[in-house]
């Protein structure tokens, strides 16, 4: 399969390179770099199969200059903004990272007769609709700009799919940690801890609890709902069926760095605004196609530690 | 009441004004006049109360303009590209006239404080989902972009709220028909027996049956959610219980223009790409707020044909 990948240098897109690539497709990762990297991918680039294009989605003509060149099968759309508190201030990061560039590159499928897209949504789409949520879950009203802006891509893709003959695999993430994540609140922590070793400030009660999905466990996920199903529109929830709460998370990272810090709780029950305190997904749906998750929750918020930490000590030295 | 009216003098959207007005509010009509036409707010003009501004919402230094001019208490958001059928071609028309006009509105809300909407939305939002649909009914997969965009608007108006204090009213219309249309299948009808007196063509089947509201009924719906109801985000169905086939709305057509038509059906469910052919709201939630429509489907469109063929026979004069 020859394939497109937006955000290919970025903490997911980047892992699902590699393993698109072992599985013998030929990839083009399209990336602006905002916040994917290079280093993500220099095992891929070295792979004869894999190619580089430094570009920005909210430029049609870069992209659709990338589609002119290229006869994709599909795209693996994954190039989003990812941090989901930073567009409170400003909701345009949003509306044009995470919506406008999804519609750009359902514009140029249409263009150029690309007929499959794989896409990453959220279950922030789910707004603050509570636990056991299923794929079917309604009234959708997301809480975030980012809740909004997938639910509104999800929104177009279906209406592609219907007008020009597209299928969609739709699969909605929890969090997701692990190598190569670039922010969130394991990094927050950590760096917390480096300014005040003896204080750790934790947003909210510390009693938010939502699962966290290991990325290769995810990678793993979106392929086989990609190979497994066949639908117009194909939509799947991916997660893991432990959790862990920001108390949880917050110990660990004072555990792995060896620190005396005590913990200090700015209370209420949500992080920052458009933050979904409690959370849980129903996994039937996936877990009837045979996957589930290899790494719990817990288990995959200390990888995600230990890979900073490490990380940091590789600069120092 | 102090309120902002996009898409004032379009169909919909001119009836509100006229109600508006009639219950005492001060309304400052913003139409750029693509749909809406100004004999349509003649008598609302005359009310001192309202006032018109000719611009266009994907302005934003227009927008924020008549923001900063006003101090309004709430925006009526009407405006829309209202042609289903025609972005097919083009899905710019509604990425930009259904969904950029929204976001829009609420970027001119945030930055100018107005904490109240009442939002247009569409029974086109649950795609081909069938019969006795509710307002919680998931999954949300629009089959035109219309729908997506009406969808996509919805998801942003509900970030908007969580994020900035906002509240809203949302309220989801099947199709509307009366005085001051200025398209769809009755306008297609006359003009084709107009072509052509003997045979009627009509796409699809017949059979593609809807609940045709009346635009006077939607008005006074319209305000009783927004009078009656005070969550952060209300979210109601609009509609009649009746329903009208397409069969029946053109021989309604033919008998009114007293012709010896025939009618030859095109075949298959669907009149164009991204129709839905059988559609049936549960509308319990707003009968429980104590309206229901007065008109039926089959009245409200024998009024809607009767009042453009004496639009026609007035031009004539």
């Amino acid at each position: 399969m020859r394939i497109l990948l937006t955000g290919g240098a970025g903490f997911i897109g980047s892992h699902l390179a590699d393993e698109l690539l072992n599985q013998g497709n030929e990839v083009v990762i399209f990336d602006n770099l905002s916040l994917g990297r290079m280093s993500n991918i220099e095992t891929a680039l070295k792979n004869p199969n894999c190619k580089f294009i430094k570009g920005d989605i909210l430029n049609k003509e870069e992209l659709f200059s990338v589609f002119a060149d290229n006869n994709f099968d599909v795209v693996f759309h994954m190039a989003a903004n990812s941090d989901i508190a930073k567009s409170h201030a400003n909701p345009d990061v949003d509306f044009g990272n995470t919506l406008t560039t999804t519609y750009n590159v359902l514009l140029g499928m249409k263009e150029y007769g690309v007929k499959s897209i794989v896409f990453a949504s959220t279950s922030a789409i789910y707004g603050d609709a509570g636990v056991s949520v299923d794929e079917d879950f309604g009234p959708l009203f997301p809480i975030s700009h980012y809740g909004a802006s997938k639910l509104a891509s999800e929104a177009f893709i279906s209406s592609f799919c219907e007008n020009y003959g597209i299928k969609a695999w739709i699969t909605r993430f929890p969090n997701v940690v692990g190598e190569r994540a670039t922010h969130g609140a394991i990094y927050d922590f950590i760096n917390k801890l480096k300014k005040n070793p003896n204080e750790l400030e934790v947003l909210g009660d510390g009693t938010q609890i939502k699962p966290y999905l290991y990325v290769k466990d995810l990678v793993e996920a979106i392929i086989t709902v990609w190979k497994n199903t066949n639908e117009q529109v194909n939509y799947f929830n991916i997660g893991v069926e432990s959790r862990t709460t920001v108390k949880e998370m917050a110990e660990m990272v004072i555990e792995e760095m060896k620190l005396p810090a005590t913990i200090r709780y700015t209370g209420g029950n949500k992080g920052w605004v458009g933050d979904v305190p409690q959370f849980s997904y129903s996994l039937d749906k996936i877990h009837n196609l045979g996957w589930s998750a290899k790494v719990s929750s817990n288990e995959a918020v200390r990888k995600s530690i230990q890979y900073i930490l490490e990380q940091d000590l590789c600069k120092q030295l």
